[in-house]
């Protein structure tokens, strides 16, 4: 199953609003923009970014206004690729058929591009134009994107998986790996399609959060079952059962629930 | 000329706050966490903070406003160091006379503590408990922040200053290498002080920021003359222009400057 055709618009807004917002090549320092550029840039589902804008949608709320959010997440997506594919994190010379960052650049760089990359989704987040009405929910934009990046998110899970797979079978939790590795920025591209958007309901809230981590979970065990590489026993089954609980947890809402379903759907019958 | 010791009050606040802000290390993923405790409370002269500090208390704000933003320009700091001395970078074995903190753990450890730190400087910009009354103002704290990190700030400075030393006297201007590297963090430690602040006025703020800016390539050129490894010429020279210009500055305000006039006048005295 590919990612549904209707779903292009909203991806090719998602490039539109990166393309937009990162600095130009042309700026200096060139090299790092330009990398940065070749970074966000490179194709990619797109998975974060029409996840939080079908969440907002979802609400009624204008694309002009989940773009920036949409645009910070991606951004954020991508520099956890650009520093797991580094010689001393995960060694991948390859990224979507290209050469990873630090191949194509180097390594300084690619760490640079990583950090830059970072910051620039707390500034959309905190900055953005199409935001400057939600001022006062953007310090909890910038609190959930934080969370997810930071120890007890995917910083955390990477580092769980390292040592992971130094002691193999050991105290540490696979559960966990996934859930803070992959589960949280997942989670949080919903929340935030969820928090800027004003109708929602701090009990919408809950339950949006819950289809998060369990669609971000069962992205993780179907990434396990296509790269056969799964730090927990049969993937295929608990990603179905993480998207079951995603689609239960979703159709106690009184909206309009069809994409969200068809996301967790797509999600465990993707086969990229 | 030390650290003057009528500061230590403050750096021992700053270490504190760090210390009880940052995840205990007893806590997973446990290794990550000591990690970033060995990374951020491994002394240091908390310059930054201290600035901050002193620019806020100058207003009249009381330190416990000042304690969180202080902890969070210094996570950044710790984590450009982290960074700064990867192999692929300076490759610097010690820091402060410690092993670096790829030595003391390992490559992707230190990669992934530079990254959790700088996401812990926006989560507690963006979620301290001191900081609940300032909600409004949230935003423009982390974009301070983001600014100062990211490609047109220092990231971008030490993109630059590779660029730099493969191309040798080439298009690059090392004044922006000095001013972005370094400069940027210092400019925001003064901005972020001052942005707290309810007395500050929108004139006071701006004369701050080229208070901090003077200052911050004070800095530089001062570790320039230090390490006997200039990128422009005659760096005590530009040192003493900065610190008149900064000096200037500060003066033209009708308030107790004192504290950062000492300031201003240390950083270009220091022998560390």
């Amino acid at each position: 199953m590919s990612f549904p055709l209707e779903w292009s618009r909203l991806q090719d807004a998602t490039v539109t609003a990166l393309e937009e917002r990162l600095p130009p090549a042309s700026e200096p320092p060139a090299k790092l923009h330009e990398a940065m550029r070749y970074a966000t840039l490179n194709g990619g589902k797109r998975f974060r970014a029409v996840l939080l804008m079908m969440t907002g949608q979802m609400f009624g709320t204008g694309l002009e206004r989940l773009m920036a959010p949409a645009a910070a997440v991606e951004c954020v997506h991508a520099y956890s690729l650009v520093h797991d594919d580094l010689p001393c994190m995960d060694d991948d010379d390859y990224r979507r058929g290209m050469p990873s960052c630090h191949k194509q650049y180097d390594e300084a760089t690619a760490v640079l591009v990583g950090d830059a990359l970072q910051a620039f989704a707390f500034q959309i987040l905190s900055s953005d134009e199409s935001l400057v009405n939600l001022k006062d929910k953007s310090g909890r934009l910038v609190s959930i994107l934080a969370g997810a990046i930071g120890s007890k998110g995917m910083t955390g899970g990477q580092a769980l998986d390292i040592e992971f797979e130094i002691n193999g079978v050991s105290t540490i939790d696979p559960f966990s790996v996934n859930r803070l590795k992959t589960a949280k920025l997942i989670q949080a591209s919903v929340c935030l399609g969820a928090c800027v958007s004003d109708a929602v309901t701090e009990q919408e809230y809950r339950v949006l959060s819950d289809y998060g981590e369990c669609v971000g979970l069962a992205f993780q065990y179907r990434d396990d079952q296509l790269d056969d590489d799964a730090l927990e026993d049969n993937p295929h089954e608990k990603a179905s059962t993480m998207r079951d609980r995603a689609l239960s947890a979703i159709r106690t809402l009184d909206r309009d629930t069809q994409n969200l379903e068809k996301l967790a759907e797509f999600v465990v019958s993707r086969s990229m």
